[in-house]
């Protein structure tokens, strides 16, 4: 990955993750990731170690623009003995490109003119990939056996990922993945698991499910939630089938999701044909935003009312004055009376109630930061509550309580409401 | 930077960018960041690459745990040389640490004291660098002129963090940042401003302020603004005075952060003493959600109206059926109805509306996909509207939407109303 911005980490490196997925989807194993400026000497330096590291491919990202930082091509041609040359036809086809964007009829501008000039220069014998914005990248095959294939991608991260697919299927790439074995990947998600309850599961697993040290197993939290990621080959598909049997036995409805679908995704599917109203305090906006974050929302979201003050909750929603000074502002009886009002407020069939205690300030004995209440309720006046007290800081409160909200909305839309 | 799950893209590196920074202030230059899995012969090949590169310092983080897993001390040692020893005084010091998660007078278990054992073998003749969890740090110094310093540091960020200070006092650090120049770092934020005329005002600095080339400037675009870091030695003072002028000159209030302080910094100080209401729709609640991210909000955050569904408009914040029909829910009139009806509805006396397009459906070819519409008032009368067809996708049209909102409150509360 080149670029000085994203090495000073100003810029968060989107190819390096993209990129570390599809690898593996091909059955690579990872062996390096590196991050270097826009300076030729170390480039070159990067360069020249993984080529001599005895890896089957590299894969370069970024530095083929058309500025005079953009070095990329030129370090990849030395360091592998290619000497850059002009694509005329390329040339052509980009300098096409560029006259799209400018006014009809004009010809190009001399820098956009020297910008095509720079960019159609690829190395001898390289094949050519495309542009998907201005920038062509190509793929440097092995002159000799013991070298790695050479993949050379922009940076830009949409032009990246449509031209991985016709990297992916030149022949230097589908040689140097030859040896390997196309892993499939299935996730399952599980939720109210602590990773140290999987951990254990994964421990009986070793000594009941046979063939499972073949499996490449990876747990990591997200967001409240657990993921479960099981790499494998197709000769593996019994060990897989062992595996998931025994999460479930051992974690029952804590395992949402046995098709990697998120929970955001099995809310939106129960909430077709209904109509959801949301109340919130503490989320402040972050449930509402988060429902509505998927395309096609506006065909179950009525809206929300995020009721931060204590007199917004009455005149808003309805809350009993007398309610919010008995009981507070976060307690399960005005979770309850939010979701009333949202139903009412919004004439809606379906709503979801957050309110709790973000911090830092703002915590008791009693109720310590991080204590949050959730009620979601349905016309037809079936309900789930919960109560919980999230761990970590503001930030992470907020955003678990919205996670926890659409579980209880996914438990009650699924009509498990006696749990 | 060591860990499986880094490289495969499913955890973030939080620990690059953060030491990043900390080396830039130190006067460094990057020339590399690299990741690579828990396997000794990646780990090992990294650090000869970079020990045999010409750097003057390194600095790794991870793999200091007690797990099998956790190689990095091994490595580092036989690379640098230095074989592992035990500090029988730091052991000791683990094991109160880890008697102190247990249960007053237990004796800690047998697989923590072997932790403990583990965590205490460090190179002969580095300097420890005391746990802030259970695994310490240490730094080698070169044993030849030629060499880099050694680093080692824990990979969770919070160890790292808090232990990064007491790293870069010891001696091999201080030696190998002599030469460096300790660098200030001044940040300017704009908005409305197009990268490429920043570049050409750049450019008019290049040839107008004197000492330019030896300051360190970068430009990034965030969430629909525009930030403009500068980094320079404490020689260059009238350098970057010149620059700020310039850049003052010729983007005017566009350019509305002096000291790096956000926008949300800046709107939160504005509220102080104001009784805020939002009304939003195709932003879905972020709006209100990113306001509140703030610890304090509560201070002047009524609270927000989510009117997704146009009948919710009409019923919940009084926008004229008429006017919908008339003007379309995505309209300046309509915003300035939502600003009113958010106004009486929570009794506040600062409104900020936002209706808008957001996508992929719903557009056409007066009002596509983008188009949004503003509004900001206050009780007193006063008001501010803006309208403007937002770049990219949903997510990011949504976003943009919160930063121009943020930016129409902070002028109409700074009394820009004649913009």
């Amino acid at each position: 990955v080149s670029g000085t911005e994203v090495l000073g980490g100003r810029v968060p490196d989107l190819n390096g993750p993209w990129l570390a997925d599809r690898l593996l989807e091909l059955g690579f194993e990872l062996a390096h990731l590196t991050v270097c400026p826009d300076r030729p000497a170390e480039i070159g330096a990067q360069l020249r170690f993984l080529l001599a590291d005895g890896v089957a491919l590299v894969v370069t990202t970024g530095g083929l623009g058309p500025t005079d930082d953009d070095l990329t091509a030129e370090v990849v041609a030395r360091v592998s003995d290619a000497p850059l040359e002009t694509d005329a036809a390329l040339e052509a086809r980009i300098v096409a490109k560029l006259a799209r964007f400018g006014r009809a009829g004009d010809a190009i501008s001399e820098s956009a003119a020297a910008a095509a000039r720079k960019q159609a220069r690829v190395p001898r014998g390289a094949s050519v990939i495309e542009p998907v914005g201005t920038a062509p990248g190509f793929v440097i095959e092995p002159s000799a056996g013991s070298e790695p294939a050479i993949v050379v991608l922009p940076g830009p991260p949409a032009e990246l990922q449509a031209m991985w697919p016709i990297a992916a299927g030149t022949v230097p790439v589908r040689r140097a993945s030859a040896g390997a074995q196309a892993l499939e990947i299935g996730v399952l998600r599980l939720f109210g698991v602590s990773e140290s309850e999987l951990t254990e599961t994964l421990r009986i697993a070793a000594g009941t499910v046979d063939g499972l040290a073949r499996l490449e197993v990876t747990t990591c939290q997200r967001r409240g939630e657990l993921e479960l990621a099981i790499r494998h080959g197709r000769s593996s598909a019994a060990s897989v089938k062992g595996l998931r049997e025994l999460i479930a036995e051992r974690h029952g409805t804590s395992l949402f999701s046995l098709d990697g679908s998120s929970v955001d995704e099995q809310v939106a599917a129960l909430l077709s044909g209904r109509r959801l109203a949301v109340a919130e305090s503490c989320t402040g906006g972050l449930m509402a935003g988060r429902i509505s974050e998927r395309p096609g929302a506006s065909g179950y979201l009525a809206g929300a009312i995020v009721a931060y003050a204590d007199d917004a909750k009455t005149r808003l929603l309805g809350v009993a004055e007398e309610l919010l000074a008995s009981d507070g502002a976060v307690s399960a009886p005005v979770a309850a009376a939010l979701a009333d009002g949202a139903l009412r407020r919004f004439g809606a069939d379906t709503a979801i109630a957050i309110t709790g205690i973000a911090g830092p300030g703002g915590g008791s004995a009693t109720k310590p930061v991080g204590y949050v209440c959730w009620s979601a309720k349905l016309a037809d006046g079936s309900a789930l509550a919960h109560e919980a007290l999230l761990p970590g800081g503001r930030a992470e409160i907020r955003d678990r309580a919205t996670t926890v909200g659409m579980h209880l909305l996914r438990r009650l839309l699924d009509g498990q409401t006696g749990r």
